[in-house]
């Protein structure tokens, strides 16, 4: 059995981990860190897991997570990570980050948009941990950063379009909306029920950080500059997010085309279900799950190509992911510990 | 007083036009009809209403409305008014109808996206209701047809800046969001609390037949072809619509020009509140109200206008408009009955 | 135009006090204090209030209070306004307590469940303002204790029924189920939209601090002792509060008795209304709104009459209520400013 | 590998059997029917199920469920069952019905509540699939009529205690609290997000068809009369089910007994989880699981013990215990299929 840590439990993003690492049947859970809740049992702070999980919060300690751990997730907020993954990655363990620290081989990216990177050289050997596009070099990959929720859900319909020539390069606009445990589990007025409820509303317009992200990996992947005006929205839920991109389809491109570049890129990539022609994905049949609905309509009349995306933010977009990246860095297959059946409401 | 009747008062509309009506100095609430509930108490139906509202709902009768009133709403699907408005203007009422049926004065339009219309010669005196844009016409009118509620959201913020050539009239796009009051009172599984909790998806993407409306209007108001995407969104939540939309600027305009052309072309409108820069709309701050928020955003990098506005659906994109449509026909303020403080929360 | 100021006026009650005093025909709202947002303008922190609200926030100051208004309405946690009130009731000004410090004419009662009391001499001249039942003393006071909302839900049904014997004092149940507003506007883990949605839970289990306050005034309306064993209960919605109240009847009693005896004690009062013998209370039909609405059962087969109340826990249950304890406090008839027509939806 | 069939697979019970056989590692579900879905891929009316269950919806037959089928769950409204489950016994499959029409062996309580029955021969042989409880002859049947939601909810925390004479079995008051999913997927106006929301309220108050259930299991387990007052109510969420019980204890019964006794009763039981003094049961931390979380608070002032269950209306309530049954039935390991780890949110 791979022991498994995770380092940052007690966040939406870490107790989802645990959820999925406490029932992955070639892991066992070896430890759980918070800082706010070290000496805590983990069921206290989350009872649903009473019975189930047993462990005790630690404080995070790297010598303590080194021994404990074969594989270690760290979910911290961004900034924190650069400082004691160096540590980890040195004694030999296989990390996951969940924040953007390990995200960007170009550093200055990072920096323009985060802070001063403490670990730069680390970067260089980063895997940026889009399981259906770089599964290869995550497989070899030691280190991996794993996707923001927003460039998941944005970079899985446009990537296989993007290669082919299918749209323009610029231009593109995506329309993202999540659930509010997207902004993470401490107490705020955003997220408290009175303000959230029967409100729906853009945030950080055109101004979020996972905008250069996103970015970065498309001009990776198109070869060229890539224009991308990105907009998130907070919707009224708590899990689930669903983005809507407007490309111009290059010459002659039809729906079809388009639908049968995204079928032949993900042929056999289980996370990854084109929705049939005329229906739209949504994100509460993707709730719980990895996956990845897409959706496409041409809006002939006008060129305007309409491409659709539903994940879970909390799963596809962060510990189902990161539990993919590491079902591919360890050689299992990728759906392992993944594959529970969704709930039908 | 003025007398007013509402047909069609157990939708969703239909009792918000009760509910603003009740309450409106000028107006005495003199009829409302219901098919499904003929021979109701409407407090029955809408128990929130015991005390406020003592109206029986009456089946429709065209000269029963005809004696009991002298401005009628009509709130029923659309193709039922085409059938009973030109009686109601016949006798000399004054109708505001929030069905699609009198929105079109290019009855072509109409029927490639409803159905053949049975009043063709009615379209030609009717007006379409959008307050800050037609308020000369409106004043004059004895048929408004009152705007659907996304063209609402997407004709305020469009218009101005179409008019001055700021934006391109084409390439738009127009990514729309509504609480699913809208879709009506009708029972069905859409409306389903399971179906809709935890859901974010488009639908009728590109093919909704508000896009034809908003199209038409945008042209007249542009003098020029227009071409805009629309799609819209369901949100879990009963009451609200948020509408972000896209444009190229023209050369040379940023944020401040676009800021500028809005405040000074709704300048001394009471319902149309520009947000400060930097603040964006949000569908919970107009909720109950008859306004319309907009906010702006220019993505200079990338040349993307951001166009954000909030309206609640069932008011400015439904009863309040109608209601402020008959101040304004009726050379009452706009704001009559229509001013109540918002809530907090 | 009587001038009214609120103190505390960020605050979930205190905003919703603003709502209705700046709608209120015979007010005007002078002053709003915010600690937290001391130099604020009102609207930015509640944008729905944009254009409606031009107040800034103040730092609360005794002085400055005096002179701005006739009335003061001070929605504070408790143990503040027992430090603040003396002063301003000696300045001549009427004030209306929204916290508990002046709820109990008992003292003792008071510090036994929350703090030593402060202004203990003040205690003896203060009305408990359940207006239904005290309005001839809340007319003559010059300070009122503005009942907590769980007390306004049980006390109104109960009343009535224990003043005439048709129920027995003790062995008397009430479980009561709130919105999430009613635990204020601070960010809290108990406040986020991911811990509440779908979630439904009791909390403070018979150890609630409206439970002496609940008591103390039944047995001062029985004129005996009186035993109720109060559980509340969150409920995943923002605004409501709906009590469903258990009580053995007295020998004889049947549902019409009940009934008839509480048409008889609210005949003429405008904001309690009795449901049809079937029909029982929602939180919905009374949101926004200054009803409670009262609905009645008798389990005859098991001897268990069953009481429901819905209130909305922030107008009836706190700002409203105040403000009607204003009307009748200055002559004002007791519906003013609290007649809006409530929504349908 | 057991075969399993559920008829009427599209409601919420059947689609909750669904995901849970689908996942079973003892199971195949060789087939899913349904009337108004006949001919329909299950996945295209659960599309989270897309890729996951590929079995098309058929009418049912009971030929076909016989020959399909080893075990087979019937998901329908009572008064369907009882005319084709005699069939499906006769043939020597084992039968799970979720309805009320094999839930008792008094054939005239079930008469009395619901319609005549056509297979009271039957009804001698059903056990009451109360799991924890029954647990023996559940493990020797061939029929199980599967208890309700809120029976469940109720006789769990309930049994132990007056088996023990803990509680006096009269003046028993359950107040109990169900999300929406309790009244089935299809489109009625009660199930309306626009109905529902920001709506909480009392339904069937003590006139429930669940109520002459429980008594009847209470009774036979106590051996003796039970009285108990039943009031329901609609929380505005999806799934999720809290019961607050109010009993009086027997003279010298403190909470630690009670405590005592539900531990005694329930140790080594997988799903019955006790919560710690202190703190309450909550519905979320239930969610999606076949647990059922018991808390206990003794009013001591006032005599009143107060219990406090929570499950998941569909799983514990419905399809899980469905399941759980099932396990029982074929001998089993009890949590088989059952044993997924809870999301934390």
């Amino acid at each position: 059995m791979i022991r498994a840590a995770v380092v940052g439990a007690t966040g939406y993003a870490g107790a989802e981990l645990v959820r999925i690492l406490a029932g992955h049947p070639a892991v066992t859970l070896s430890l759980v860190t918070s800082r706010q809740y070290a000496g805590v049992p983990f069921s206290d702070v989350f009872p649903a897991m009473s019975g189930r999980v047993d462990l005790v919060c630690q404080a995070f300690d790297p010598r303590g997570a080194i021994d404990a751990a074969d594989v270690i997730f760290t979910a911290l907020p961004h900034k924190l990570p650069m400082a004691i993954v160096p540590d980890l990655v040195a004694a030999g363990r296989r990390v996951i980050d969940l924040s953007a620290d390990f995200r960007f081989r170009d550093v200055d990216i990072y920096e323009s948009v985060y802070q001063p990177h403490q670990a730069r050289d680390l970067c260089r050997q980063t895997v940026y941990g889009l399981c259906e596009v770089y599964a290869d070099a995550i497989a070899r990959a030691t280190l991996v950063g794993n996707p923001g929720c927003y460039p998941t859900s944005v970079l899985l319909p446009l990537i296989p379009l993007l290669r082919q020539g299918l749209v323009a390069p610029d231009g593109l606009v995506a329309d993202a909306k999540s659930g509010v445990s997207g902004a993470g589990r401490g107490a705020s007025l955003t997220s408290h029920i009175c303000e959230v409820a029967e409100s729906f509303k853009p945030y950080k317009v055109a101004a979020h950080r996972h905008n250069p992200e996103m970015e970065a990996i498309l001009e990776e992947q198109a070869g060229r500059p890539v224009s991308l005006t990105f907009v998130p929205h907070l919707v009224p839920m708590s899990r689930g997010m669903q983005t809507t991109i407007y490309a111009r389809p290059a010459d002659g491109v039809d729906e079809a085309a388009v639908r049968d570049c995204l079928a032949a890129f993900y042929a056999g990539r289980p996370f990854v279900r084109l929705r049939p022609a005329g229906r739209a994905p949504d994100s509460r049949h993707v709730r719980g799950t990895n996956y990845c609905d897409i959706g496409v309509v041409l809006d002939a009349r006008r060129r305007c190509l309409v491409l659709m995306s539903a994940i879970d933010n909390l799963v596809k977009g962060a510990a189902g992911q990161a539990v993919q990246n590491m079902n591919l860095m360890l050689g299992l297959p990728e759906t392992t510990g993944l594959d529970q059946v969704p709930y039908p409401v």
